[in-house]
């Protein structure tokens, strides 16, 4: 297969650790013998640095031409600490989402045996969780209209939805279930919002469709509680964009290290894969990056494309890794040395040689 | 002191919890010669069954005319899973905090040392956790317009802050940091909302207010996680209506049982306290629903008129019920049919008899 794959390292760690899944995935070509072009596009707070813009018009068809991006981190210092700047790294991200319309970001919760001790939480209160958030990417808070007073005294932002933009990745949610423990929960805030009325509205409308799948609905301030005290009971969480956003950080608590978490932005026409973790910007050039997130969202891209076996080898990559502490210091109690770069090493030389491939 | 007193009890486990807190400001009454008179109002669901209304105007009269008012709880199954209803049981309390002006939403969080065990974290995680959670109150998406178009397709709910709104509850916050560990973390999600830009630009400009508060900013996706893995960084946490809520009741995880957090809803002019807990439907008439919250409520009552003897006593009966186990099963592991009236009991005896009481 050909695929041609648009890069967008972004800000802090992102260009590390896309770096290691780029590495992973020419593995997987040549084992595989596919073929993987890259494309490098700007954006984020690099972009704004070389082009004025966090999103430039390159970057836009880049990512446009593509079959799939890869998209690293996004985020400065110097913007979070600025209220007042008008042109903010973030707008990057959120304009390729909106622009491609990528409007179901799945991202998956797995607790790992061999991290059970990471946890904050006790082992036996993660053990076997297995859950997928489903998050609606494209609408929301996140993209309704904003206004600031001329005065500066007042701003705000609308939380809008529409019957299709809830349908669309319902649908999506609910199909996944299927194939699942067939098991639904919305997660809204329908005792207050009016678009979390319609949000339930519309899933239990569209419930009698999935006879076979069981929906169960929360109030996002029970949700995250019930995901640390219970989080064996999820199996598919459906939510809007801003409760998705806090559910999906909120819940590598139980997996042990935001640096794990692997997320799919799905659209009709185009497809992004991003780790959940953020631009990290303490961490640039340390070399302590954590490239699990960026290496399994590579994972979820050749799953995209029906790449299941190489899919399943990066995977078993990643596992070895962290069973035999081939990991960055987030995770790793044994060796206090082990680089960015050389976990993307070693899941790489797993690739080439899975038999043989240990301690090296 | 002579204190008139609304009761609102509402729906589900709130007449419960709320008669064991009258129970125990009757002992402290009592005890220390004041005069407390009760005044009964219907409110949520339970009001609407009588009246058709969730905030009957003899309700809000009962409210506006009392020193304080103690809340119990809100919410129906029934209207949880009917988003088509227009009348809801919520509007009731969210009526009487925007008709009072109750801005200012105080939600202790402190890990008591005897139910570490209960906890879903590693006791290392939460030892010694003392944090205070301001949540403003009155305005943000709670309270902003909503809109559902007339053919039901769209909704939409406005998050709208002034800069007013911010600054009154924000230096409430600031004066505790003050008299606490002198931090103070605003909670907000300025990389993506203006509203939340406007929060950040407000506390920035505040803060030289307060030299010796050293201020920190979190993004609620961040907040989340942070909560879990490292509890004690935090002192004071200031943030809006919606971020708050769901905080405060993620922090509940901290503390081993929703069933033991309290708050305080403070304005200029009235003061509400209320557990943060919900309606809890499925307790009702069990006798299983925990008091605590509601007299922990009642305490915070007492410190707020100055009451300090009074509410640390209180404190005390709290302390020795949950180191005799003599709570409610969310959190005994000793005795299996501790009830509701019974754990009411104890501590009232213990205010009677802080000498005597044992095991009884
Ligand atoms: C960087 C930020 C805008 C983004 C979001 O809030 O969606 C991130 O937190 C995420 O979850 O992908
Ligand atoms: C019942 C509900 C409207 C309320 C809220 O969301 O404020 C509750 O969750 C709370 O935290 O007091």
């Amino acid at each position: 297969m050909k695929l041609n794959i648009a890069l967008l390292p972004g800000d802090g760690i992102g260009p590390e650790v896309t770096a290691q899944a780029v590495k992973v995935l020419n593995a997987i070509a040549t084992e595989f013998d596919h073929i993987f072009n890259f494309k490098r596009g700007l954006v984020g707070g690099a972009a704004i640095k070389k082009t004025g813009s966090p999103l430039p018009d390159e970057t836009i068809k880049i990512a446009k031409e593509a079959d799939a991006i890869l998209f690293g981190a996004i985020g400065e210092r110097k913007y979070d600490l600025d209220p007042n700047a008008k042109i903010r790294p973030e707008q990057g991200l959120l304009g390729i989402r909106k622009l491609l319309d990528l409007y179901g970001n799945i991202r998956p919760i797995i607790a790992y045996d061999d991290l059970l001790n990471k946890s904050s939480l006790k082992k036996r209160q993660i053990k076997d969780t297995n859950f997928v958030i489903y998050r609606e990417l494209t609408s929301g808070i996140y993209f309704g209209d904003k206004t600031l007073s001329e005065d500066g005294n007042t701003a705000s932002d609308i939380c809008k939805y529409s019957r299709f933009e809830i349908e669309r990745v319902a649908h999506m949610a609910f199909k996944a279930a299927q194939s699942r423990k067939r098991k639904l929960t919305l997660v809204d805030k329908a005792n207050v919002l009016e678009s979390s009325r319609l949000w339930r509205r519309v899933v239990q409308e569209l419930a009698p469709k999935y006879p076979n799948v069981k929906v169960e609905y929360l109030y996002i301030d029970n949700a995250t509680m019930q995901l640390i005290i219970n989080p064996r009971q999820f199996d598919v969480i459906l939510t809007e964009n801003m409760f998705g956003d806090i559910l999906s950080e909120e819940a590598s608590v139980i997996v042990g290290s935001i640096g794990l978490l692997a997320s799919a932005s799905i659209g009709d026409k185009h497809a992004m894969f991003e780790p959940i973790h953020g631009a990290y910007t303490k961490a640039i050039n340390k070399g302590i990056a954590n490239p699990i997130a960026s290496i399994l969202s590579a994972a979820m891209l050749l799953d995209h494309f029906g790449l299941d076996d190489e899919a399943a080898l990066v995977r078993k990559g990643v596992d070895k890794s962290i069973k035999l502490q081939i990991t960055t210091p987030d995770l790793n109690t044994k060796y206090d040395n082990i680089s960015t770069s050389k976990v993307g090493d070693f899941i790489e030389d797993f690739i080439n040689n899975p038999e043989e491939t240990n301690l090296n």
